[in-house]
């Protein structure tokens, strides 16, 4: 951490600044500079709290040095995590797909839908039985029937399933039933969730906050590590931004950015992103390129009655399209990663 | 709801848009204008959920008419709510200042903390028991030792306490020893957490959302009074922008908007929007000149010794101070309230 | 245009707004609904300004249909705009990629650089002479001399080149040496600027502003081609947000977005967005991926002597990794492209 | 500057950036951290380019500390700059308000309202003559006429005017008329107009541009400045966002923080800000009561037949009352100004 202090700061203010530093077990290395002091602090462990030091007198601004996260970080762990479920891997240089529809509606539905899109080419179902919904007027989903149905799903075809646990209560249900539970935008800083995440025997798909920084996803994560669990995918799904010819900005560069700093896999879910259809063949081509390891998509074989979402909702064929398409990247992609990374090192 | 079709959409689109409109029970009504079609859909109670027609062939654009929200709503409920909590009453035309530290760090921190603002003019004292936090490794509040420490400040200033509940593990706990519930701004989409809240018999004070629309801070609202508790206070508390000189943007355009769609008090965090010191004096005056029913503020004795938020915390002198400026525009501001009101209504 | 009128509205109120648009000279058609009253606006050319109904007494809203763009519409010309400069076609399915560094330094400089990036496969060479700089104090680029050198660099490499127009004063000799004619982020409303571009007899490369909305950004184009210049380029080159891991967040949907409801080319610029080096690859590899028809990359045979964006400038061998990645995505993506777009025209 | 290696950085990767700053004249102070190194640049004059160092081998991050503005800098002149127009002083505790319709539309319509709001308390009148439009096919402003009706308004009524200058050709016309020369939030960055301003013999009203930060706007204002034009008024009015409840989103904190920074007098534009005349009231009570020196605000005798901006205007009535309340605070405000100010330095 960096104190920099006001040109016109005292030099009494300067040695408060230092004896504050000091009294709380840190070493205080001043540095001074043409047109003002500041004030390296060092030797401690982990982050310190910025506020602690911005409202002492003559104090400008205090810069963090040391990221705050670890468990997370690509520094405490070099290789890439692969996290396994069922046949697939997820991390390591392959490709998952993961797919199925927003939110279960029927066995039919979700079988139907299920082996559309494993003959396409999807590893992993998704499908919504606990649904986050902004009015609580809206669908809120079929709880417990629609995680018996994901498991019959399961049953049926072999794909392993994917579900979101909304909230503290219903994560033992939700964790008996699901290969991969997923942690909603929504739910990106419910602490309890994450500690409870970090307790559970499944790997976790933890989604990126609708305004949240790359930093502040890590410590999400680094929560759900904290607890006890290693088996973390994050998914890029669009922020918030003053844009909205997409529903949500898909944050591309957040993948590198990811890549460089964590070990974590992470891959992207381009239907919420862009929310509407048009835009998700071209987004996952893109995150595929820019280094994605796994697409999350939404299909139905009947967007048009669909219950939720069914205006960003694949029809099959087009999934089967993207499939292709994201394969034919990746197939591509992978013989020059390793040149790519050497090149990006220097950068 | 009014769905505007391609100007090359064919006659053929347009029908089976009138189809699906009307195999959902409502009343397709089309608009023929100069260069395309649109087709309003009438007879819906409540809102309609846009994607079920935006994926339809030919259609363009759907765009929402009707507001989703209802029990929150001005047009549902004209006057003012009113929550009264001791002998503060929030909401019809008072000024309602909240104040205490970030985090309770012991009894005699909070005491201490109490008297000094309960003397500038606090009628309720806030204090964080259960903290939620970025890092797993920073410190996250005292538990229910902090709920005991709040109730004995209510025991000997007789000021009602604000506290938060961070998840539904605790909410029963801070049910017992909170008046008023504070659901924090990372948790405005916690459905299970708002559904809770809803059963509570406590007021709730209900933070927007770090990127959160006027219209999802109030469906938020609408969940906990869906489940019964018509006393729900608003607190705007700054939004995420590009903009760094303040932790947060303060949107105080937010307050006379809601003030205008909601009978639900409003009342201004100036201090987590701030997030530094210098300026939590100036936006208190301005949110109390915009139109807010009240502020909450951090204070602590000694800001450079807290446990978190010190940079925001004032200085209890600074404190007597701002309750001094704000009381002073509030009672200026009364007497041409309705006169201002009048003249706005024509707006 | 669609103004909807509150729930309590009056028939007075009603028959008021229909006076106002009949007095403009349009159509006025009441839509009853179940809860308020909604009127349509028909028979305009081009879009009404919304302003003119939002302040009448009862109107609770006003929502424009019709988009206000012209001749940059798709719906006014159904077929893709190439612009020819040299032997590069830009559009038409075709991936021109730009290069050159951020500022021309030295003849030497910029002919080192042109040959590495045209052995490497760009076609255009790009080099700002005249650089639009935050601060007054920094280094504003060689002006006249500039556009020598580049006019020289052209002349031993047989590349057009592309430069800035910073304003109308330079206007004219930018215009005698460019082949291409950039208009930079921070001018892409700088009105008189566009129109003097509508003027220029050379193709313009319309960057988006910071915060442009998808439609500002093409009525900025419209501008230009209602000025008499159809040869615009456009170019995405991230906007800004919240988050800070990268200079600016490229908003890649932008691009199928544009390229539905406009038939100008555009092309993507990974350099300004990224702000760093390690993302202008991957960045890269996701722009040709979604569907740009270009890429335009900052290179520097020394990037640590650059005299400005160093951080962000390719080494040679880089920017020839970036090339070979780029066609080979886009060489696979062409073949599939028209069965893409079938496919997604059904969105 | 501070530079931060990567914690695995080699002993020659941090030699090799200490001779890249020595290199460039700069003192390079290394900082050994517990888990990393830092550098220090010392000695340079002004700001130093991050981007010349952030993309050496082993480099993490480049944090800046000097602040890259000088003249306009709180540390270069501690006293308020106040800026003399006609009798009205900007700065130095007045309240100054500007008033006057979006654009001049005649003669009659000008002097009508440049009466009304003499009468209800505005120092400076205010009208547009050339328009920035969104839309070519916008109303674009009467040009020179509006100028010639500016002045006429300025002989009836003795109030000083303020009008747009919205490029370099049309400079010298609107600096023959106008009292006070208006730059617009979208050529903030337009910097040959800054240019230009910086050599006028009149004051300039200096709009925050959209997406600017302080430090953006500020170095827009050295521009001005370095120029030689010493009298520089800023004007928040409104930053984009996600938030579209308003148009722009009024960024209060704004104010405390440039009067903190710098010198140079700030006011508020609350019309542009909120797009709708309900919010222009409270907003302008917010603004005066945060300490903005001054208020812009558009009044129209006839909004509904404005040609532009017509919903934002305010009723010659509304703004009376928009005066009262604007005084009423500020006169109070003044009393404990210095106080305040006391007390906030400690922060």
């Amino acid at each position: 951490m960096l104190i920099v202090m006001d040109q016109l700061a005292t030099a009494a203010e300067i040695d408060a600044v230092v004896g504050a530093i000091e009294a709380r077990g840190y070493t205080a290395r001043p540095i001074p500079g043409g047109q003002r002091v500041a004030i390296g602090v060092l030797h401690n462990h982990g982050a310190v709290d910025a506020s602690m030091f911005l409202g002492l007198e003559g104090v400008k601004e205090v810069i963090p040095v040391t990221r705050p996260f670890k468990l997370v970080s690509r520094e405490f762990q070099v290789e890439d995590t692969v996290v396994r479920v069922g046949d697939a891997e997820i991390g390591n240089g392959h490709l998952t797909i993961i797919a199925g529809p927003c939110a279960i509606e029927s066995d039919e539905q979700a079988l139907t839908i299920a082996r559309h899109v494993q003959k396409a080419g999807a590893q992993l179902f998704r499908g919504g039985a606990f649904k986050p919904r902004t009015s609580p007027y809206a669908f809120q989903g079929m709880g417990e029937e629609g995680l018996r149905i994901l498991a019959h799903v399961r049953e049926e075809t072999g794909m392993p399933v994917v579900t979101e646990a909304m909230d503290h209560e219903v994560f033992d249900l939700v964790e008996a039933y699901a290969d991969v539970i997923q942690i909603g935008a929504r739910n990106m800083q419910n602490f309890s969730l994450l500690r409870r995440a970090g307790r559970a025997g499944k790997p976790i798909l933890l989604k990126r906050g609708l305004s949240a920084t790359i930093e502040e996803w890590l410590m999400a994560a680094e929560y759900i590590m904290e607890g006890g669990n290693t088996q973390v995918i994050l998914c890029e799904r669009g922020v918030r931004t003053f844009a909205h010819h997409s529903r949500n900005t898909l944050d591309l560069s957040a993948i590198p950015v990811v890549q460089k700093e964590s070990h974590l896999p992470i891959i992207a879910d381009p239907s919420h992103a862009a929310g509407r259809r048009s835009q998700v063949i071209p987004l996952s081509r893109a995150a595929v390129a820019v280094g994605a390891q796994g697409l999350m998509v939404e299909v139905h074989h009947a967007p048009e009655t669909a219950l939720s979402d069914g205006a960003q909702s694949l029809y099959p064929d087009q999934f089967h399209e993207l499939c292709r398409q994201a394969h034919a990247i990746h197939g591509m992609f992978s013989p020059y990663r390793d040149h790519a990374a050497d090149i990006q090192r220097s950068a």
